[in-house]
């Protein structure tokens, strides 16, 4: 089940889409993304890409598949934008989201286990302008993320990883530990570690509704520590309520494709999942 | 956009997923299949495939694929099972479906413009056991399928083409020739092509429910005679729609995803297809 990548780049044209790629559109996602982008999708949910599903895959690899699969909106994980890159390189790559037309609307899963590292991460989030960071800064890190938080007006998104985590398991460890603290720090709810928790993804997104700025959407084989990625619709999880209560807290985010099974071979799972999505917000509108 | 064969074969692990794929199982399919068949899926409506959609694959890749994408039926077309093939030859391709775990449900679209051409039809179909022949049989030979329907008990589903068919453009006219002869003569309902014509899917559906024997599931870029096959969700056709009128009639054969776009590279677009009828179905449950 290899999937070779030079006929990997040989399939997809790599190269012919980038070139056609429509101009920059974007998403509902005004809060995150601010006023000025425009969205081409006439559903009220946005589905994007977060580039940890095409982690075995380069960032030109990656702008092609997300545009073979409509996905405007991409949280860059940093195999594709190594986190010590350079202001150059930085500006070469984001030069790549805007010639794909694809919007770069935030990063991670970055981790925050020092000071230097929640400077860096600010720093790397504000060479390539994204709107939020799916980050996880340590416990004490938290006054100095806010700091950062005022001075650059990037929300942070922070990920709760669900069973085994000692940092952010749950969504609530998550909001009891930043309910206090500046409103641009949120969460990034990934419903497929609620579920391995045996939690309730709908409940917890109505719970948390005022603090989520970004959603991991993926589904998981079983609600158990060991749940693994799979289909969406063919795991336990309840794709379409999660999305029915996402419309209902009228969020305003990206909803990020995380596809974590078949790394080396993801393109059609992943179109399978995005699919899935689609249809089913199509049913519920 | 080509997609290599050698590489393709070489990325679905032919053989691999074909000597491990589960036994048989089908669908709720009862009326066509027979009492006997046991569905493994928990959805009230069975998706299929019609293999043109799979026409540049051979029977052996497009079975890799079926099972990959969880379609359990098949409805073949003549390049993979040719419609001159002997006995012998039907016997050696059904025995590759029940190995692949998959239900040969029928087998189309078949012309027949000579009692020959109909009376091979019925042949080819009874050897592989086939439920129904998705067929397009002149008007002056609907009294000679008549009697093979009524020697074989198997079903006819006539399809209808669209603007430019002069034999069969409407499931009206389908259904005018057909409504007074043997109730196992019937339509194959191609939404595509009706959504083509201008009309509505869903009024057609409900109109002529007590003969829908096969559905070609399709959407299509635009209601008019040039419409081309696109990505579900992306064209004209309201397709959750379509879902729930199938279940409103209690609809109980395979909805056949007939895509025909990319037929090189068919894989991630029939993926993301079939992935937004799993996700409007379970939306819509």
């Amino acid at each position: 089940m290899q999937y070779s990548r030079n006929s990997f780049l040989k399939t997809l044209g790599l190269g012919g889409i980038l070139a056609t790629s429509s101009v920059l559109t974007a998403s509902p996602f005004k809060e995150i993304l601010g006023e000025n982008y425009q969205s081409g999708a006439t559903r009220s949910l946005t589905l994007g890409l977060a580039s940890y599903s095409t982690r075995k895959f380069s960032l030109d690899e990656t702008l092609v598949i997300a545009n073979r699969l409509n996905l405007k909106q991409i949280a860059v994980k940093s195999m594709h934008m190594p986190l010590e890159s350079s202001e150059e390189e930085i500006k070469a790559i984001t030069a790549k989201f805007e010639k794909a037309g694809i919007g770069l609307y935030g990063g991670g899963v970055i981790y925050m286990k020092t000071a230097q590292e929640v400077e860096n991460a600010f720093r790397y989030a504000k060479a390539a302008k994204m709107k939020v960071i799916i980050g996880v800064p340590n416990h004490d890190l938290l006054p100095l993320v806010e700091m950062k938080v005022k001075e650059t007006n990037i929300k942070l998104a922070i990920h709760n990883h669900g069973p085994g985590d000692e940092v952010y398991p749950t969504p609530e460890v998550v909001y009891d530990k930043i309910k206090g603290l500046d409103t641009r720090i949120g969460l990034c709810m990934d419903v497929g570690h609620v579920q391995r928790l045996g939690l309730d993804p709908v409940k917890n997104i109505k719970k948390y509704a005022d603090r989520i700025y970004d959603i991991h959407l993926k589904d998981v084989d079983k609600s158990e520590a060991d749940g693994k990625s799979t289909e969406f619709g063919r795991g336990v999880l309840d794709i379409p309520a999660v999305l029915k209560a996402l419309k209902a807290i009228n969020y305003t985010g990206v909803m990020a494709m995380e596809y974590e099974k078949d790394s080396e071979d993801v393109f059609a799972g992943l179109a399978e999942c995005v699919g899935y999505v689609n249809g089913a917000l199509d049913a519920i509108k």
